[in-house]
């Protein structure tokens, strides 16, 4: 019976009403997180200038990024794009409003971001994106970072995970310092990605990649030394330090990893977390913009999905469209992205609960029973219940069989009940237990 | 210093974070108010196959489309395009997911659509509507009419309006039978569209426009006789009936007009509603796809502005997709045009409530005195309070002045809280009064 082809397009996100409850749900548990930790909403437009969007965007994501032709009707505007994360249009954000703020500014924005990828399983083209960002001015507290972590976990513990987490922390500095002390900061983005990919592969291949750049066993060993580290901060730190390294960098690097840790232990025992925190090397965060503190988080049971929640610290989030400096630290969660991975690990269903409290079926149309009705919906809704009301002159039965589909009461009002009203009763039907009930309003 | 233009595109909306907040809540009280008549929540993706947009699409609307350009990574995708609205989205849903739906299907959709247009003081490119749909299969009853108008009004009733507001009402049935009984089809569309422009200009320049037609002074004066009517659903059924046209349709639409108008009567005074329903044959919605009930929706204090929130009757959601009858009735709040219209008259202003209930400032970075801030934050938020870290080294005076800004309450912790707090109470200053207060954990 179809004339034309109605599924959403490749990569698109849709979902039935059921499952948007959930999905809706999820949303509504990070922001409010996110708010109670003191984020404020923002929202910036899906359609950016291009150049606004180009002067970040870089390598892969260039490619992925989605432009959009004016239309006869705003033929004298820039180029335009849709935005591919949030955190453009942030630094463009800031830099506009920037006297109009409160600095740090703590901010979140939770929406739909666009890319345009190659079709892959449980990616999106369109995904929602949950950031949250804090951003000094001039200079921004390395306890900050730990507070973008800290809010990002009480986060994800309101989601239905399917067991626990493990937040995995660096800091930039370790390797770019490791690297600078070794004399490799030529080979320092080939090395970023061979760290970055070492999970991937098995671990002869990443020793195999770094010897293919030919710096020699000694230097291929401190590097490998150097991403196998992880663990519990303070073994973590000790072990940093015994590497010696006179680079400052590195010590800075040191310094601010066992803040960041020693901040997340204090908080997170307070709090009597279950989720883990560790220092690891691996951690790089590939070839993004950040400089210090980076952190990604997986599932314990299931670290095959990847990280589920990442970010880092910025020196400059706004540098390509202001002097000012705007240090920064954020973090997000990919929910399209989880929300599928949720939904195949069967954490999510289709929510089982009705979304009709009530339904309310008049049996005829004339005006005593209409009145009755609308004044029994009234007092419902102003209870805070969801009442539909079924209209029309179809029989009962079909009536009943809608109600069935999706209310949890059923209300069938006709003279008697009319009658019965007056003395403030309503006989209802419980469509669950099938049980009759008498409701007084 | 800055170094780019760091403006919105023009027609994007962009607020601060304190008006975010005053428009976040107007979405979330209609969005309350549709969920409480047991409208279900969907979404539909932004990026549309351009065949499906353009079947639907026609005239102005198809000069706005924004046209997306396929990614180097998407090259085999169809031709895409920004959905420029949210019911030809929801026609391709119901089609595609028609076995998975409970009929009528009562569907809510929020969110942002896109159009290209000449920019307009007040007028958003991107901009968010607020939908009600229910859409039947095969047949649906004229009272589901009612029944949105009523939700809209309601979702209305909790925006913080200047002043009350008037729906009024017609039925396309009318007009099209009028103009059919008079021979005047092939004029159909000409003739609409003066009637749909002629509260834009002089009643004279009304009729002139009518005459230039060439269809006879009495015709003219039938259908200025005809537009002119408004008023109380029963005087205006009484004068409908006086037309004593021998059209089917006209008949139909004088039921229709009636049984919808009796039924917001009913339920508007269950309600003790202080909004007004007329029926207005001025009222026809353009050059829309609407086949039956037709509204609009002005502020009584401000009908310059134009409608609010429209809508109507269609007899067929997706005839462009699928063979099925799908007839419904649906209607729309412009929010992001509202929202621009109460802040020009003063009916939003940036929220007066500082976003932040508590804000911590620990004074020294010692393990007990961060764990006992930390079991404060805890503790609060907790209780659902907003609670604000104020990290570093800076200045209490600084501290101080960031808390001013953004809180209403500051905690300042240091080793004598640390003491007070095994007692369970901490020194709170009132930011907003300057008082201290003593808090009990």
């Amino acid at each position: 019976m179809k004339k034309s082809n109605t599924s959403p397009l490749g990569g698109m996100q849709e979902l039935l009403p059921r499952l948007q409850i959930e999905f809706d749900r999820c949303r509504h548990d990070i922001e409010e997180a996110f708010l109670q930790h003191g984020f404020q909403r923002i929202e910036t437009p899906t359609i950016e200038r291009l150049s606004i969007l180009l002067a970040k965007a870089g390598g892969e994501t260039e490619k992925q990024i989605y432009k959009v032709v004016k239309t006869a009707e705003c033929q004298d505007d820039a180029d335009q794009a849709l935005r591919f994360d949030h955190t453009v249009p942030l630094a463009r954000y800031v830099v506009e409003h920037l006297n109009d703020l409160a600095f740090p500014f703590r901010v979140t924005q939770v929406g739909r971001n666009f890319r345009g990828e190659r079709p892959q399983k449980g990616r999106f083209r369109e995904f929602y994106q949950c950031d949250i960002d804090i951003i000094g001015r001039n200079r921004l507290s390395v306890e900050y970072d730990a507070e973008v972590i800290l809010t990002l976990a009480e986060a994800l513990r309101r989601l239905p995970l399917p067991g626990d987490f493990r937040i995995r922390v660096s800091n930039r500095k370790l390797l770019t310092g490791l690297l600078e002390a070794l004399n490799l900061e030529q080979h320092a983005s080939a090395i970023f990605r061979i760290i970055d990919h070492a999970e991937k592969v098995s671990v002869e291949k990443t020793r195999e990649a770094l010897e293919e750049l030919k710096i020699g066993s000694e230097r291929v060993t401190k590097i490998v030394d150097f991403m196998n580290l992880c663990g519990d901060w303070r073994s973590m730190v000790a072990q940093l330090r015994g590497f010696n390294l006179e680079n400052a960098g590195f010590r800075e690097g040191v310094r601010e990893l066992e803040r960041v840790l020693q901040t997340l232990e204090v908080w997170t025992q307070a709090q009597n977390a279950t989720y883990e925190v560790v220092a690891d090397m691996k951690i790089v965060r590939g070839l993004d913009y950040y400089t210090g503190t980076v952190f990604e988080t997986i599932l314990l049971d299931h670290p095959e999905v990847g990280s589920i929640c990442s970010g880092g610290r910025y020196e400059s989030l706004a540098s390509n469209y202001t002097e000012q400096k705007l240090p920064g630290v954020g973090g997000s969660i990919g929910l399209s992205r989880l929300f599928y991975i949720l939904r195949n690990f069967g954490s999510v269903t289709e929510s089982m609960k009705m979304p009709v409290d009530y339904c309310l079926i008049p049996l005829d149309e004339t005006r005593s029973v209409m009145a009755t009705a609308a004044e029994l919906a009234q007092k419902l809704r102003r209870n805070k219940h969801v009442v539909d009301v079924v209209w029309g002159q179809k029989k009962l039965g079909d009536k009943m069989k809608y109600a069935g589909k999706v209310a949890e009461r059923a209300v069938i009002i006709g003279e008697e009940e009319v009658r019965l009203a007056d003395q403030g009763g309503f006989k209802v039907k419980n469509l669950i237990s099938g049980e009759e009930e008498i409701l007084m309003v």
